[in-house]
């Protein structure tokens, strides 16, 4: 397991110049977003999908001036503050993402009410079976760092218990217990019929987090 | 689990009408494709980003005149003749799609080199766990159909062995054994450095695709 210290990185944006971003691009990539399913479903004959590549042509080539060098997955500040505006699953900067907003209770439990256009489709009419793991794995993983167990994804375990639509879900999850450096999660995710998925994870911290908390152990 | 039959749509198109909707509608997806990572990257100012808006707005009110309702995810036409469009991996008209492009060898192993760009991430520079899955689901799956063992994911258990980089990548699968409706397949994802991921799957037979086989045994 790779070190993971150097998997975030610190651009000392002010929470201002944060603000500021994410009311210029997250509407840019909610459009962005919205393209997806008309990819799939338009029926634009020859003449209209021309003159719509030439738009999108056009919004690419003013896209692609100034470009930030990366990576994007998951950024800090000196305030501390994360934000993961490059994450497939979370990306408030990623049209791939649904995107997902997490909601935290009071006794750990990680939880998200989200919805699933056509783009995520796989048996017709239904959600593709990865991207149900991709849901989960980010809840499952968010579960434990909220339990002070943060950590790379070490197993992942699905149990597909029935077929799940595409539209509005919900997933949730929550940390069972620790041993040594893994944390063990589990979570399902839910549609309106009930639970359509089972999952449990195991998180492994990396050493340097282990240190950090050993150090803070020594102070108290 | 819910019969599978309802699944898959029989559109009906015929093989010359499939190849002119690739040719239109495939550039276009990969024009939307390429703007993903542009969301996510571009250092555009405040008014870049409102022509580049009016642009996409202008794209999307031509795609958005005639829609196809749906479902996309799998079709096929009298002459047996399959497509996955709209899927979540494997879609020629989904921009979530890398798209993954599916070989098999003679002994039954599926395999797919593909690329995965920063839409795709999760820790910076690295690729998302659920990305990893999404892909594995989709190996397996096919490697399960492969070998006469078509079905819906059961259970999919991964196991990250280290971080797997973003850029381009292997997957393969093969089918183990089946047990009655039941097909147990593994498979791993590898990127320059060797193997990140490994998967099993037990992908689970409908009862009308067991219908058929059973008819097809009875006029041996």
């Amino acid at each position: 397991m790779t070190d993971v210290i150097s998997l975030y990185i610190n651009d000392g944006l002010s929470e201002d110049e944060v603000a500021r971003q994410a009311a210029l691009y997250g509407p840019l990539v909610e459009d962005i977003r919205a393209l997806i399913p008309l990819g799939i479903s338009t029926q634009a004959d020859d003449d209209e999908i021309r003159r719509a590549r030439e738009h999108l042509a056009a919004a690419a080539a003013i896209l692609g001036r100034r470009r930030d060098p990366g990576p994007y997955g998951t950024r800090f500040n000196d305030a501390g503050q994360f934000r993961s505006w490059g994450n497939a699953a979370l990306g408030l900067r990623n049209a791939v993402a649904p995107p997902l907003k997490m909601n935290t209770d009071p006794d750990g439990r990680v939880w998200t009410d989200f919805h699933l256009h056509i783009g995520y489709e796989g048996p017709a009419g239904h959600t593709h079976g990865g991207i149900l793991a991709l849901v989960l794995d980010q809840v499952l993983g968010d579960a434990a760092r909220v339990g002070a167990s943060p950590g790379m994804t070490g197993t992942l375990t699905l149990r597909y218990r029935k077929p799940t639509p595409l539209g509005d879900l919900h997933a949730e999850a929550k940390l069972d217990r620790r041993e040594g450096r893994k944390g063990f999660v589990t979570g399902h995710i839910a549609g309106p019929d009930g639970i359509c998925v089972e999952a449990e994870g195991i998180f492994i911290s990396p050493p340097w987090i282990e240190d950090a908390r050993a150090k803070i152990d020594a102070q108290d």
